[in-house]
């Protein structure tokens, strides 16, 4: 009998979204249980026992319980790759590669992009104002970032190379939730960019993540 | 002949200090190349093609190039890890528990203590002065932070499990320069957390990582 996998998270949460991402592209099975952020549910008791930061996402397999969406992301690549195809854990090099990028998308990627989104569809969703002067000023920064982007895509069809990895995966939540704003024309004027951003967005697992998603949400 | 091995980094960056640490502890042979942060050295066309984020550190081996000094520590312990002793990439539950613990450090531990590096250090050396109101919220925020610690290191000697790994790496420059400061006090007054942190810091590694950045700034 296999142990049980565990993912407990939000709809709406980007770190959830990478998470699922991961799950549904190794084809692991897994139970997705939903946590009331509203109600404060991630900052009760028996939540901190299972992540003592107070944070979704949170995944467990078996005995073994981890927290931040990029770990649970690299745990998931390492430990459900297929050997000899997808597994960039066999070769220190490209793990290496892939580390980095997902390491760039979380310190130079990340930083502008969740600022964007708390500024065009969080603070509107709670009755605040966008503040024009920061998302001007946060578009300039992630436009900055997608230059070295283009330029790397021009030379490779992914980020860590000719194959799909972890690297690109990372991006997958931000790239959904940001090319449904008008922060979209920052990867349309970059080819090499939206190439990659529309190809990864139409793969099937994450199809299915957005899916998930849209009818978890119906129910809430 | 084995491939170059260089490291281009500066002295009193703590992102450096993170790869030299991961480099002396894994007995791996480099160049140190200092890079000039003052003359903006970092930001000319040159090193530019080889981080093209204009920061530092920089690792390269042969023809691999990583930035993102955590990126450069999985490396290191992935390609130089002594296979059956301390690899960690052979377990995926391990590698995904020290995972874990470095993005924690990362997203956690690293803010607090780099925003209190920047107030108690950083400011008084170019003339400014510490903003105590800013020291006291820092300290508060690492000081919920340690107490997680403190729970972990009261079960396990290291944060990985039993072993010194990558995970405990990380924090060595933060703990490094914080226990020269008033922040000292919030490590002392947590037993296991203190323990911890003193006998890291006492790793041969490490005081040679501390011997050569001391040497570097006497001869800059
Ligand atoms: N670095 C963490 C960030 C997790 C995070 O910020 N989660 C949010 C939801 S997307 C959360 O738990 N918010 C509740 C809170 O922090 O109070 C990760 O990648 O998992
Ligand atoms: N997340 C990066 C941070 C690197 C970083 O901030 N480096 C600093 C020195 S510690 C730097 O290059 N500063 C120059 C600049 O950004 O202009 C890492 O861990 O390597």
């Amino acid at each position: 009998m296999e142990a049980k996998k565990k993912l407990y998270g939000a709809v709406d949460s980007p770190s959830t979204m990478r998470a699922l991402a991961s799950l549904l592209e190794h084809q692991v099975e897994f139970e997705f249980t939903l946590i009331d952020l509203e109600a404060g549910e991630h900052k009760k008791e028996v939540f901190l026992s299972l992540s003592p930061f107070g944070e979704i996402p949170v995944f467990q397999d078996g005995d073994l319980t981890l927290f931040e969406s990029r770990t649970i992301m690299r745990y998931i690549s390492h430990a459900y790759a297929v050997p000899g195809k997808d597994h960039i854990f066999e070769e220190p090099n490209l793990q290496g590669i892939v580390a980095g990028w997902i390491d760039i998308e979380d310190h130079q990627f990340d930083p502008p992009a969740s600022r964007l989104l708390h500024e065009i569809l969080h603070k509107p969703s709670i009755g605040l104002s966008t503040d024009v002067a920061v998302v001007v000023e946060e578009e300039a920064k992630l436009a900055k970032v997608l230059d070295v982007y283009e330029e790397r895509l021009g030379k490779r069809k992914f980020l860590g190379g000719n194959k799909f990895t972890s690297a690109d995966l990372t991006h997958l939540p931000n790239l959904h939730l940001l090319t449904r704003t008008r922060v979209k024309e920052l990867f349309e004027t970059r080819p090499c960019v939206y190439a990659w951003c529309t190809g990864i967005m139409s793969r099937p697992a994450w199809t299915k993540v957005v899916d998930l998603i849209e009818r978890s949400k119906s129910q809430a």
